[in-house]
């Protein structure tokens, strides 16, 4: 008996789970409805647990996973009663798109809620951002954001899903120490003002250079899409628009190095 | 024959045109033989024209091609006498990567030499480096480049190929106004030696914060791989290293990110 709970106490199904982690990775509906995302590889899994993620099911190939934390917390798991599914490396292979399969992955659930009752607390800064065209660079964005101790992401509207796989990879386990929510831009309006946030965007018209502003901690970041920038009604919502400095002839950054630029220069000042 | 003259004079072969321009992506040996690489979309090619790359191949779609200025400059070009390859859609897509097929690419010439002669000129900094793990991140650091104006890169051995076609993409075009030359880490140290650069390297156990040195223009910034960081000999070779600060419990930014805030903050010295 003892033996039988570490073994664990909830089987999953292989074929179905196989499926359902399938699906989850490249169907977005499919996520939201679910309320649920996959994550893979050692320290994807490590943070998500770490940062007391639910494990809706757990995934793992015990010939390729080596690494004796992500070994030693799937034990535990089991023994916590979290569904697991044991799988074969050509199973485990079959849904996972990393070049090497660490041999671990899990099904977690979605945290995103409102923004109406979040408190904006004394991180350097909250980041908001409507669209993003490549996920990867709202990873990278994820990952620079728990570098800076930023508090989270505000997603306005439905057009950025931050449990996209591409998301999830390029955050490098960033993403589960971040705060998620989803706003309309009216309700970020009240919720900046209610909280006498100062709003800056990053413009290539902007008045001011980004490391030339002095940043109250948090200021709110407002970030545009990576070809058409800020929308109008964005710039409206600004009381600062930054530009990054370029030398004549450039005219972008990634937009994962210009959010990261100014991150950065709001975590160094030292915000009064 | 003035008619003729407009059509170009060189027609390429489509069959060997296309498997020449599909191996060129794929394979760096074969790249590295021709001394040649593969750009594609508008944005590359154009910027590729106006920095004077040669052109080896011109492979275009009427259909496809759409932007008015680059079809002037493939009309330019063919009259200049450029090979080209006119294709169909189906055929140009059989070749592209991109997720829109543009309709225009080119085979250039490689331009990449050796340090000995290169003098270190004004601009802000040289970036060295001799492993990327994702090639795409150093396309984010040549398109940094290219905004704060640096003079190029230093490639450390033959670890790292610049004409990868995933170097070129996130590049955005900035790879063409950049100088890249190949060097061993002994040519390097007599170079900066003999020219009295000042070497910033970056490191998680750097004694100094990246933003509160003084770096003189050109100061040479020396990039490590995303997870190995700096070798003991790349180390060994800088004056300083820098940290950029990180809160408790994370451990590393995107080399592309981590390297633009380097740039930015050296671009952003008055440099004496």
């Amino acid at each position: 008996m003892a033996d039988e709970q570490l073994r664990g106490q909830c089987p999953l199904a292989i074929g179905p789970t196989l499926a359902h982690a399938a699906r989850l990775q490249r169907d977005r509906a499919y996520r939201d409805a679910h309320r649920q995302f996959f994550v893979e590889g050692v320290r994807n899994f490590v943070a998500a647990v770490d940062h007391g993620h639910t494990v809706d099911a757990l995934l793992y190939s015990e010939r390729l996973l080596t690494a004796p934390l992500a070994r030693k917390l799937v034990r535990q798991l089991k023994r916590a009663g979290a569904p697991f599914a044991r799988l074969t490396p050509e199973q485990f292979r079959s849904i996972s798109r990393a070049e090497r399969a660490a041999g671990v992955a899990a099904v977690l659930r979605q945290r995103i809620g409102p923004l109406a009752n979040v408190a904006p607390g004394t991180w350097p800064c909250w980041v908001a951002l409507s669209q993003v065209r490549a996920p990867g660079n709202l990873g990278t964005l994820v990952r620079t954001a728990a570098a800076v101790g930023a508090a989270g992401f505000i997603l306005l509207g439905n057009g950025v899903d931050p449990f996209d796989p591409a998301v999830v990879r390029a955050s490098m386990g960033a993403l589960f120490g971040q705060t998620f929510v989803r706003a309309s831009l009216a309700e970020l309006r009240r919720w900046a003002s209610q909280h006498q946030l100062m709003v800056v965007g990053a413009s290539p018209d902007g008045a001011l250079d980004y490391d030339q502003l002095r940043y109250p901690h948090p200021s709110l970041l407002v970030l545009g899409e990576e070809r058409s920038g800020l929308t109008a009604e964005e710039r409206a919502l600004c009381h600062q628009l930054v530009r990054i400095p370029m030398v004549a002839g450039t005219d972008s950054l990634n937009l994962g190095v210009a959010g990261s630029l100014l991150m950065y220069a709001v975590a160094r000042d030292p915000g009064e």
